[in-house]
C-alpha cells in the first residue's frame, strides 16, 4: 500500500510500504478515508536529523473498517470509525481516568511496527477500546468536523477544560493554528464569555472570531503582553489556552494571566524548562494541560458535530490526495494553509 | 520598642525602634504575645548580602488588640487575634476569591514602614481585614497551635488543597520542616489516607507519623524517587506537596508524581526555572500551588485546633525570648530547632 515516510527536515515522501494486516485478536484493520497533517507533525519537518531508513508519519484519520481480530467487540466490518492521535485499550486505570495518553496498554501511531495515519490503511492495535463509531457515510460532509475528533478538537478541549474554562472565567487563546482555533472553539463550547485570541494570521483570526473569539491580538512580545493587560483592566485572564509549544509562547502566557489563573499548555513543548521561579509562585499562577487524551472526549464532543451546531472542520483550508502529501506539507509549513485533509 | 532586625546572612539582632502606632483609620496596634521564625526566615538570613541599614522581620504573630482606628469595625482593644504572614482588606476582588496575597490594597509586614511580627508590637494595616479574632485567653494552651494559622498551617493547608488532596488521592509530602509535617497534617484532614513523608530526620518524621503520615522515605534523589515508585507499584501519587522550594525538590516531585497527577509547591522557590518540557506534558502533570493565602484559610482551621482535634503547635520545639532570637535563628539553621516559638 501507499504511506507517508518521512526522512528528514522538508523530506516526507510517499511510498510503498507493507499492506496493513490484522496480528494480533485486539487489531482492526481501518481504510483510511480521511487523514491530515498536524502542526505536530511540522516540527519533524523543520528539524529531523537525515536518516537513511524514514518513519511512517499522521497520527489523525477516520475511516472504514474492513476487518476485525477475534478480541474486537462492538465494531465490524464496513463502520466507519475515528481513531483518536494515541490508540489505548480503554480499559485500564488510566483509561478509566480518562488519561488514554498514559494507557498501560497502548501508544503512538507510526512506531513500533504500528501504521501511522497518513497512508491507505492501518492496523489499528487495541481496536476496541481506540476507536469509535460514526454514525455517517464514508461521502458525509461532516467528515473534515469529525476527522478533528482525532487530534486537534478534542486538543482544544483538554486545554480549555484543565484550564477550568466556564463562563466566569477569561480566556486568553495563544496562537491561531488549527489546535487555537479549536481552543477558542472549546472555551465558547464551555461558556466563556470573554475569549482574547492572540494571532497574527487575519485570515485565521477571522475564523477564530466567528468561532467565538470577541478580541484578536496581533501583537507578540512584550507587546501582545501588554494589549492584554489593556484589555482586562491591567490584569489578565483567568485561564490562557497555550496552544503553540515554544518558549516565547509559554513565556506570554504566564504575562497574560491573571494572579491565582491557570495557564493551560497543549502545544507541544520545544523548550526544557519554564521560568517559574519567584514571580509566578507569588502570583499563584497554576500550569496545567498536556498531551490530551483525545480519547476521552469524542462521545462528549460528536453530538454538536453531528447536529451541525459545531464546525472545527473548518480549520482545513487545502485537500489533497495522498501523492499530493509532501506539498501539503510544505504549504503549511509556509503558513500559505493552515491545515491540510488528505483524500488517500 | 524591641524588634528584630536583619542586617546580613548570620547577622540577626534585637534592637531599639520607633514605637509601633497607629498612622492609617484602617490601622490597629497590636501587641505582640507570640511570635516565630519561619523558614523561609532562614533564606535571607543564609545569603542576605549585609547592609548598614537593616530590615525588620517576622511574619508570624498573634497578640493583643490595644489601640484600633476610627474605620476599623468588629476589633477593639483586648481582644486576642492572630495575623496571617499577608495583610490584606479582605474585601477586594482578589480577597473575595480567596487569594488575599494578592489583595488591591495589601502588603508584607517589614515593608514600606509597616512592623514585621518579630517585636513587640506591630501596627497591623487595613487591620479589619487582616485580623482574625481567637476567642481564648492570652495565657491559653492553645497559642502555639494558634500561631501557626499565621502561616505554616494553612500553607500545608493550600498544598493539600490546591493539590486536590482528598480520600481517593495517594500523597507524597517532600520536606519534613514545619510546612511539610503541616502539610501533613493537612492531607489528612482532607482524607488522604496513604501520605508518604520525604524526610531524613528521624525526630521529625516521627512527629509526620503522629500527624497521619503512613510511610516514611529518608533517603533523597534517585534513590528516595525508587522507593516512592515502589511503595507505589511503580507510579508514583496522585499528589505531591512540595514543601521546600529547592531545584532538587521541586525535581523530585516530577519524578514521584503519578501520570496525570498534580505537583503542588508552597516551600518559596529559591530556582527561577522548573523542567517541565516534553516529559512533563506527555504525562499531562499539573504545576500548582503558590504563596498560601492564609487569611483565607483560617475560620476553616480554627474549630479542630479550638476543639483539641488537631495540635500544630507541636512543630514548635524551643521557646526564646525577644532577646534570645538571634540564637533561636542560628538553632533553626543548624537543624537542631525544628521552629522556635518567641516570647516577646
Amino acid at each position: 500500500m501507499r504511506a507517508t515516510v518521512i526522512y528528514g527536515a522538508g523530506d516526507v515522501r510517499v511510498e510503498n510500504v507493507p499492506d496493513a494486516a490484522l496480528r494480533e485478536p485486539t487489531d482492526a484493520l481501518v481504510r483510511v478515508v480521511r487523514s491530515c497533517v498536524c502542526g505536530s507533525d511540522l516540527w519533524p519537518y523543520a528539524s529531523r536529523p537525515a536518516t537513511a531508513h524514514g518513519d511512517r508519519i499522521g497520527h489523525e484519520f477516520l475511516g472504514v473498517v474492513e476487518e476485525t481480530g477475534s478480541a474486537v467487540d462492538g465494531l465490524k466490518a464496513g463502520d466507519l470509525v475515528v481513531a483518536p492521535f494515541v490508540w489505548a485499550d480503554n480499559t485500564c486505570d488510566f483509561c478509566r481516568e480518562g488519561l488514554q495518553t498514559s494507557c498501560r496498554h497502548g501508544g503512538n501511531w507510526g512506531r513500533d511496527g504500528v501504521d501511522a495515519g497518513q497512508g491507505e490503511a492501518v492496523r489499528v492495535p487495541q481496536a476496541q477500546g481506540t476507536l469509535v463509531k460514526l454514525p455517517v457515510a464514508e461521502d458525509s460532509a461532516l467528515l473534515p468536523s469529525l476527522l478533528t475528533l482525532s487530534d486537534v478538537y478534542p486538543t482544544g478541549h483538554h486545554c480549555a477544560l484543565t484550564a477550568g474554562v466556564n463562563p466566569r472565567t477569561t480566556v486568553t487563546v495563544i496562537g491561531d493554528g488549527a489546535v487555537g482555533l479549536c481552543a477558542v472553539l472549546a472555551a465558547k463550547r464551555l461558556g466563556a464569555e470573554r475569549i482574547i485570541l492572540m494571532g497574527r494570521h487575519k485570515d485565521r483570526t477571522d475564523l477564530g472570531r466567528e468561532f467565538g473569539a470577541t478580541d484578536v491580538v496581533a501583537e507578540r512580545g512584550a507587546e501582545g503582553v501588554e494589549k492584554v493587560r489593556e484589555l482586562t483592566g491591567g490584569d489578565g485572564t483567568h485561564t490562557v489556552l497555550e496552544c503553540v509549544g515554544l518558549q516565547a509562547a509559554i513565556e506570554t502566557a504566564f504575562e497574560v494571566v491573571r494572579d491565582g489563573g491557570t495557564v493551560s499548555r497543549v502545544g507541544a513543548p520545544q523548550y526544557q524548562a519554564v521560568a517559574a521561579g519567584f514571580g509566578v509562585f507569588r502570583r499563584n499562577i497554576t500550569l496545567t494541560g498536556g498531551v490530551a487524551p483525545a480519547r476521552a472526549y469524542i462521545e462528549e464532543l460528536l453530538p454538536d458535530i453531528l447536529e451541525g451546531r459545531t464546525q472545527p472542520g473548518r480549520v482545513f483550508d487545502r485537500t489533497v490526495t495522498l501523492d499530493e502529501v509532501p506539498a501539503g506539507y510544505q504549504a503549511m509549513a509556509d503558513r500559505a494553509a493552515l491545515k491540510v485533509i488528505i483524500r488517500p
